[in-house]
């Protein structure tokens, strides 16, 4: 010990692996940060999160998504070009590639370039133009994150076919497009498309779109995205796709044939484990190459740590960044705090999705007797004001003992807002909070005021009942 | 008991009087109430934060003023017609009134229009076209807010001189306007016409807007007032204007003279409780014709209760609507709750304020020893794909109990994200709560945890130093 390289190194630069970073540079250690690709940031800045939440941002500028609910009338449409959509996006890029450095280099972190390869359990070997490089680390946090699922019946050119990394890439907005896979990215993409006015085909085995989220959302989400011009084929299993010079036929095992300029594969993530030798440091990957962690973020070898997509669920950016936090905490020796079991959701669709806590079918599943108490932003000064007349938010709550069980809210804001049903939940407040404090007039968080006066009537009414 | 005409009439129907209604008629009693103009809905809906509110959405979408600092390019600002931006707020106003009419129907609320008079402490009469009725009632709630402040001085004439009752009528947007009086209403305007592209003096006989508003605030406000071309002119008293054909004079006490197209007067507010025979029912107003009350929204009188403006600070609909609902409650003898003492304040300026708690001010004159925490919205990467970057949010927090003990914004959603350290505030959670807990990403809400991470390790320097 202490005659190594480094105290910590981190491979991957994503948000898992510069929140590890910066807080192991922080307790003081000596840390380097190894990356492959040209830029830092991994998945979530460089083809994730950040481009597609900023093209999301263009589109709703550019189509008129927003000015036309703004003034009630409907306005013609422009098509926006591919090049304006992405002009803005590029610039968020690389503003956030430049906030990541900014922040290593203030925090004495070395960043270095190249494809990180085991050797033993305490050295690796850095891969780059021009040789390798042999480096030791008392710690290694793995938060190599994830890439898209490649199959051979969906064979990704950057042209006809396209999966999320290669989407950004397309010369001009499809006038149709075949979306495969419902989950997140799928859905996401779906949403954007049209709204820019494609034609798109949502295409699934399952039968329910982002089954994790609360059917009365996931429901109203639906109804928004067929307005969108988005014709969902759910219980439909897409085998091949066949690209020609005019666009791509996928083929369904019922027989189908779906047509489209553009097919956007979007079926599942793989961890970017391979090729990192992980048998020799004693690690074993699962089958779509994810590694299994305990609460503190160590793997089976001690002094390895992983952290961020590569470990699966909930493969969200914020709870990435807490867990490279919690892993550089263990790493580091610091008293250890768990990751934060209730988390929110956010959902970048159109309109957005966000919840925390848990589902109605969950709580029946599991026999627990609830309330709900439901806000229409129509209902708030603040959902008038800016054009949101189908945004809601639904409070979940314990017919008992008053306490907050869940949180789901669909429409502007909706990412936003789940933090103030999180505090409370986390904080261990009841439906009488809302109820009870003063909101600012006229927000969309009132919502939450509205939801529990809505809930809390339907109580009485029970109550009344039962007493009668 | 019991044989009154009503066993609650509530006299005004804004906020105040509008919860305080339904919350009795809830409560099961027979409820009327009572508004002197055409509309329910009082100031807030018809004159006040409503059309304001909704002016400012319109400004910012119909000016460019967002689509501007999107595209990071300066666009050739458009004025925008009054009749293009009014079009909005006239739907917003009849639908927020529809919601009212609706919500007093529904709970068997009946309204009655005129101008009420008390005859005894149990008795009004309701003046109106046609002649008077008589009305007795158990309880009586007086929720008639405010009107304008008026002086001989300011002679509102609704074209050059206007107040915040009026300025909604102007015919067209000023090329020039001096906004007199530097309050919340003053500011609010002062920024909508300067991003109106009307260039704005803002005169105020106090030497700082705001002057309750945090220090770090008020300052970054003005900053971003003077880009949007509004020129202060603090320290100075308006003695008189004058009005001509081609426009307005405003004369100072130091013998200057201010020239603009339009003079909005907005120099206080005063209870309307002129004409109301308060005297009769055994009530008495202070001089600016405000009515005081105890913790359960009580006046001296038993029986009559008050609630919103009209009992002076702080004058927020949010806290009205809270102050209606508990005067509601103590007449209907439920078990009284209080106002909640923390609530929040929204300013709706370009760019927005909002806070809850305590200033830096006011904690360096208590003693308290605090540390702050600051995020700009530049280092979110929800700030850069908005393209707000001039947002920042304080987290102001004990320094030994870390217990948080004020949060203040500006910027992009202030006044939705302030709800978030109200929760943790109420609730008894720490700076640490930020810290430890996951924000959806990308968000502005982030900024509790950035500006977490900057205030810990503020406090950590500190502590090495004092170790050291």
């Amino acid at each position: 010990m202490g005659n190594t390289d480094y105290q910590v190194i981190v491979i991957g630069s994503g948000p898992a692996g510069h929140h590890a970073a910066i807080q192991a540079a922080k307790l003081g250690r000596r840390v380097a940060i190894i990356e492959r690709r040209e830029a830092v940031g991994g998945v979530c800045i460089n083809t994730g999160a950040i481009p597609s939440k900023s093209l999301r941002e263009a589109v709703l500028s550019l189509s008129g998504y927003r000015d036309q609910s703004l003034s009630g009338a409907s306005r013609t449409r422009r098509r926006p070009t591919m090049t304006e959509l992405l002009r803005r996006c590029h610039w968020v890029v690389q503003r956030e590639v430049d906030v990541y450095h900014a922040q290593f280099a203030r925090n004495g972190v070395d960043v270095l370039s190249g494809k990180a390869r085991f050797v033993s359990d305490r050295e690796i070997e850095l891969i780059r133009a021009g040789g390798t490089l042999r480096l030791s680390a008392e710690s290694f946090i793995i938060a190599v994150g994830t890439q898209p699922a490649s199959s051979p019946q969906f064979p990704v050119d950057g042209r006809r076919i396209v999966d999320a990394d290669t989407v950004l890439e397309l010369p001009s907005v499809p006038p149709t497009v075949a979306v495969v896979g419902a989950g997140v990215v799928g859905v996401e993409y779906a949403c954007m498309f049209g709204a820019l006015g494609s034609r798109v085909t949502l295409v699934d085995a399952r039968h329910r779109i982002l089954e994790f989220v609360d059917n009365e959302i996931s429901e109203a989400l639906m109804y928004h995205m067929r307005d969108l011009g988005v014709t969902p084929r759910l219980g439909e299993e897409v085998t091949h796709v066949e690209a020609d010079d005019e666009g791509v036929t996928a083929h369904t095992k019922s027989n189908k044939r779906i047509r489209a300029h553009v097919v956007l594969y979007a079926v599942g993530r793989q961890g970017a484990t391979d090729g990192m030798n992980l048998e020799t440091a004693g690690l074993e990957a699962d089958s779509r190459g994810r590694l299994v962690v305990n609460d503190r973020m160590e793997t089976a070898v001690p002094g390895i740590y992983a952290a961020g997509d590569v470990i699966g669920f909930p493969s969200l950016a914020g709870t990435s960044m807490e867990q490279g936090r919690v892993a550089a905490l263990s790493a580091c020796g610091v008293e250890s705090e768990r990751v934060a079991d209730l988390f929110p959701y956010g959902i970048y669709t159109i309109p957005e999705v966000s919840f925390v806590g848990k589902t109605e079918e969950q709580l029946t599943e599991e026999g627990v007797p609830y309330e709900i108490g439901v806000a229409h932003y129509r209902e708030l000064a603040r959902g008038n004001i800016i054009g949101d007349h189908t945004g809601r938010l639904k409070v979940i709550f314990h017919r008992e003992t008053e306490e907050v069980l869940g949180v789901h809210a669909i429409g502007e804001g909706a990412c936003e807002l789940i933090h103030i049903g999180q505090a409370v939940m986390v904080l261990g407040g009841t439906i009488r909070y809302f109820e009870e404090q003063v909101f600012n007039y006229p927000t969309l968080a009132e919502a939450y005021k509205v939801a529990a006066l809505n809930g809390l009537s339907r109580l009485e009414r029970f109550t009344r009942k039962a007493a009668a």
